[in-house]
């Protein structure tokens, strides 16, 4: 079996659209600026990667997809979030994103920070919603929201986002930039694949499997992120290229150099597949998205 | 019945601090800062307003308090976060809260921003987790979750902020007026009320009145903090007094005077006292509470 990842990738993107299209709307004139904004960076033309690991995660042990469509939009909405406040002036203060003017430069700063809280707030109201995932087990709601708390809190991108704007000017080591790269990025795409194992009624080893495979290939993600950083064009990536290096961040490429931090997101890679071989053939989209992790060119 | 209303407040802080005191704690040297500016604010001198409410809610319809600490805790997170983002310089620009200088002039903005985004996660954490809540029903628990995403979200609290931003300099009239306090403040001291009980198992209709008395008392809490903002002085507040005089902002004195504004403050307690009118003794700690929230000189 053989796959066109960006048509997959693509074909999730579509069910997470649409549902979004509908739900993130305005319902009165007072907040009709800030749900602009909003939506503004939800569909500013993101790839939707982590959405696509939800479902081929999930597809592993279940095939009744539609249940995964709320819980892929909260995941977006609370990565875009994530974004719109990671740009502010007083964190990466980056005026280019998907190769548009990022959020405050937009709307103003004021209103950025509230549409980045908002869309954080909104991801737990629909993983909460009785009403909106009517066929998903209340147990199973709880563990979703909450570890989905625990990986992008203090203890996760938060911190992981705390870290790298500490470690700005060239004040790191090696241990600091896995800290930053496993919180920063590997804990909400660990998230993501285990969020499928968790819809699908997994057990708790499958959870695991998928949780450590996510782990892996997040790293891996980050460590291509900032490699591009260093080797693309600003018109390539679509937001400013070098920007890491002008910031003087914490990045592998800074501490290994470019061919060996490719080296390590290679072998991550191939120990992630290794996780995935008791899964057979149902694994076999998550093992392209992978490998669409490395490969991707922005 | 009477109650010395200020150490009843105090008597329910002490058990949310000392909960919050063990839980909001850092585990690792790379977020040890983060952490700090968390609790910076978060042990700031607050009144506890909103445990108060929710356990006085909650004593209406069972007694077992213990139950509700982790949910008032949360919400005080919630509500700690909301006052570090207000703060921001992009927002209310305040350098003063509660006699101390706001977070983000102690930490930096961008650290700032990080502690709220980090408070309001984790709020979300606490009140979908199994394990500290083990005997609260799953249903109950994505109940109260649900509900305080919708009361501080973009249809919500948020949303009421972004009014608020929107209405300084002047340009509003009563109606942005009345949706700015319902949703800015309103919403999540109403919350309070009826999250107490949500976790009491009460009826609907329980629920309702809990919600509907909550609303009215959070928006007389508005008006009076606004009112206070013209009358005392800073020392008093523990804020910059008259700066919504400065900003221009859209309060009910600014609309209705001050006179006006206390009797629709006066009016709207007296009808909050009626809402409770059939639940006896048992909501005497609630009506001393609405009682307060009018007389309260800071």
């Amino acid at each position: 079996m053989k796959l066109d990842i960006n048509n997959y990738i693509k074909f999730w993107a579509k069910k997470v659209d649409s549902w979004l299209e509908q739900y993130v709307i305005s319902n009165s004139q007072y907040i009709d600026g800030l749900v602009e904004a909003m939506r503004y960076s939800l569909f500013a033309g993101g790839k939707r990667l982590r959405p696509a690991l939800i479902y081929s995660s999930f597809g592993i042990f279940d095939g009744y997809f539609d249940k995964v469509t709320p819980f892929a939009a909260a995941v977006e909405m609370l990565h875009t979030y994530s974004l719109i406040h990671d740009d502010l002036p007083a964190m990466d203060d980056d005026d280019l994103r998907r190769g548009k003017p990022t959020n405050h430069v937009v709307y103003g700063e004021g209103v950025a920070i509230l549409a980045g809280d908002a869309l954080l707030t909104k991801a737990f109201e629909i993983m909460t919603s009785s009403s909106l995932n009517p066929d998903v087990d209340p147990v199973m709601m709880l563990e979703a929201a909450n570890k989905l708390a625990i990986a992008t809190g203090e203890k996760g991108m938060v911190g992981g986002q705390y870290a790298d704007l500490k470690a700005e000017g060239g004040f790191f080591n090696d241990g600091t930039v896995s800290f930053i790269h496993l919180n920063k990025t590997a804990a909400l795409i660990s998230y993501c694949c285990e969020l499928g194992a968790i819809l699908g009624y997994a057990t708790d080893e499958e959870k695991k499997d998928m949780s450590q495979f996510g782990k892996k290939i997040g790293l891996a993600f980050q460590i291509i992120d900032d490699i591009l950083d260093l080797t693309c064009t600003t018109e390539e990536l679509g937001k400013n290229a070098k920007s890491d290096l002008k910031k003087e961040k914490a990045t592998y490429p800074a501490i290994f150099g470019i061919e060996k931090s490719r080296k390590i997101a290679d072998d991550l890679i191939f120990s992630a597949f290794g996780i995935l071989d008791k899964y057979g053939e149902a694994a076999v989209p998550l093992r392209e998205l992978a490998s669409f992790v490395v490969e991707r060119k922005n």
